[in-house]
């Protein structure tokens, strides 16, 4: 085998890992939610940028006003989930850089002085750390329920503010009954990977 | 522990890893690359829409156009790494959504008939997938050096065409001699994750 990382690893966080729909009554506790971000923030960003921000919905009445924004598909899974994450991208992550990036604090004001710039930074860098959060919720044990059928507009007014991009919603548990949809095909790769 | 992911795994993905700065002379082979695709290709995406493509820069020729595209900063490892990928996102990724959403074929119409949106969604989810393939590379055992100082605009028509969106280059190899810049800090799980 090519990988180093044991199979039971590829398993948990990519072979049998998959988007849940239904989730037990078990709750996610916050030591989990400690243990997963102190695995993920490793994961690197442009200028190690880290503009993810994740809001974590606990209250029942939080999580009442985001089931009424997500869309109609989304609403009985994400108001059953143990846990419901908004994740979102922080524009204005460079007022950080001069403690994120000490060697080179500059950043700031030479790349990012343009809001549009750092929006689109912000985002780019924000969405490869959803991945490394989806793939640290699945190392605790955990299945994560990406969604982007949302009133995007309404979660960053209700749950956010103007300087709060929202990118998606997360739920987070043990899986439930028939949690599965099934699997669907990726392409082959060679309709990915190109050699030059 | 809080996480199920066993110890070594957590440090060959997150905790060890690096971003690499000098690479050895070890090839990377095309089983590498096929088994990093065949374990990343799982990560999911909105719509299972998979935007991520990737072209690997082989040949001297190709690597020479790069190198030129590339920051100052970045020229000298682009043209020693023994690999390196060009990742960008497919901006007509939803002429693929019949094959990959088969259960719901409609959305290629309903939500990506125009340009901007499936702009907008396919470097979301390129992002992702890169994030996924970052972790893939670790999971081969090799590190990646992700850069995103380079011409984009001179990456895209030298390499791509106007329906691929530049993200990023990705060196990949075998760290070298000195491959690691001091790791940066990381923000406090308070300022990153609020609870509602």
């Amino acid at each position: 085998m090519s990988l180093v990382l044991d199979p039971a690893a590829q398993d948990l966080l990519f072979r049998e890992a998959r988007t849940a729909n239904t989730f037990s009554d078990e709750p996610v506790t916050e030591e989990q939610v400690q243990a997963i971000y102190d695995l993920v923030k490793y994961g690197p960003t442009a200028f190690n940028s880290t503009p993810l921000r994740i809001t974590l919905v606990r209250s029942a009445e939080a999580r009442e006003r985001l089931v009424n924004l997500m869309a109609e598909g989304n609403q009985a899974k994400t108001a059953a989930a143990p846990l419901v994450a908004i994740l979102s991208a922080d524009n204005e992550f460079h007022e950080e850089l001069p403690t994120l990036l000490p060697h080179f604090p500059q950043a700031k004001d030479i790349f990012f002085s343009e809001r549009p710039a750092r929006e689109q930074s912000a985002v780019m860098n924000a969405a490869m750390q959803a991945a490394y959060f989806i793939v640290g919720v699945r190392a605790a044990g955990l299945a994560a329920g990406p969604m982007g059928g949302l009133d995007y507009a309404g979660v960053q007014k209700e749950f956010l503010d103007d300087d709060h991009t929202p990118l998606m919603v997360v739920n987070i548990g043990k899986p439930g009954p028939d949690a599965w949809h099934p699997r669907g095909p990726r392409l082959d790769i060679d309709e990915v990977i190109t050699t030059v």
